[in-house]
């Protein structure tokens, strides 16, 4: 088997920084986790925010922490430093190769689907962010690794998508449409649900947008670990 | 202007972990570093080292520490942990944003290479790995992030690969073949490097090995920054 995972993030029109952070982390038992934090507002103070969390929960999960006490560490780190003013969604998914399972663990009240061939099941029972209050809990789902299996997570800037003209994007809808092609790779698929994000957008995102698409392949090949990072960069770096 | 950071790893045949780990860091201020350390030895002893390395550079990159500075930190944290006694080999690459230009530290024996069109530089000054003494510094080198700079580092699990049965490989020689394909992308030079060097080792690779490719290219497109990790699991997880 192998588990293919792929990112594709934008940030808010004419916003240098993303509120939106995204690292990859090593498990110290086996395995890789990928932390997804989203700050409050966008900018600056967003980013420290999501930073903020995610450094927390990365450095966590790689002394072994459990998934759900590096998100419930985070938040109460978040309470204390901003008192309760600023909130921060969390997604962790991991690959756990002690358990052999998928953990995904989810702060964000935006869903997140977990599809099997032309099954799609959409996971919102209601989940807060971090930082709100005292006793936050992340909401857990744990999966075995079994070929076929696809999750779909995301920030809310792609529910968001279109609704400054009164096109909110469905994602559910596209993602059912998207999935129609059975052979899309992990990426082809986040950035067909980004593109049609923006394109809702008319091109200038109206906040920060990622999208995390974790597939389980039953691929049989060579044991090489692979990891591509693409960072477009603007003409004038210096500006 | 993209750039494109692409990753191959293998760990030494029959061993279940790495002694290499690789880490990626968004910075601060703007930009993301790429943090690569091959601990002594294989296996968890080796894993357990190079991960000390990879949290504590990847703890002060993410604070805004510069790298030469992470790089001695981890080299004194290590060498008073382990009293002198267990060495560990550290580079970073990093794309800084902030000053346009892209910083790779060296403490790595083994040499990396800085290529522009046809042109290799190979960069093998002295550099000796962390942990050894006290005052261990890196080698900087600076570059201004532009067109067709390509950059190539791997551990010493390349340059030894086929020394067992009397070939070992020539990593200058085999990248200045693989260049000839001028639009190969990062991760197929990475992973036809790396496929080379486990032939040598009769697909059984003598020791851990890492290749890091980073190139910068002219591409003008959207600006959806991407990643892509390949997690390969053999067959009977819970065995």
């Amino acid at each position: 088997m192998e588990v293919q995972i792929a990112v594709a993030k934008v940030n808010k029109y004419a916003i240098s920084e993303s509120g939106d952070t995204l690292e990859v982390v090593e498990r110290p038992n086996g395995g890789l986790s990928v932390v997804l934090a989203d700050g409050q507002t966008s900018g600056r103070g967003a980013k420290a925010v999501s930073q903020l969390v995610v450094r927390k929960v990365i450095g966590l999960l790689a002394e072994g922490v459990r998934d759900g006490a590096a998100a419930r560490a985070a938040s109460d780190a978040l309470y204390t430093e901003k008192q309760g003013k600023v909130i921060c969604t969390l997604n962790i998914a991991s690959v756990d190769l002690h358990s052999g399972t998928i953990v995904l663990a989810r702060n964000n009240p935006s869903p997140m689907f977990i599809c099997r061939g032309d099954q799609i099941d959409r996971r919102d029972e209601e989940s807060i962010a971090l930082g709100i209050s005292r006793n936050v809990r992340p909401l857990i789902t744990e999966i075995p690794v079994e070929p076929g299996l696809m999750i779909v997570i995301y920030t809310d800037g792609l529910t968001h998508a279109g609704e400054r003209r009164g096109q909110p994007m469905d994602v559910e809808e596209t993602l059912r449409f998207l999935m129609d092609d059975h052979n899309s790779s992990p990426q082809a698929l986040a950035d067909s649900l980004l593109a049609h994000a923006i394109s809702l957008d008319d091109n200038r995102p109206a906040d920060d947008i990622s999208v995390l698409v974790l597939k389980v392949t039953s691929r049989m090949g060579d044991n090489v670990r692979r990891m591509t990072v693409r960072l477009p960069i603007e003409g004038n770096l210096r500006s």
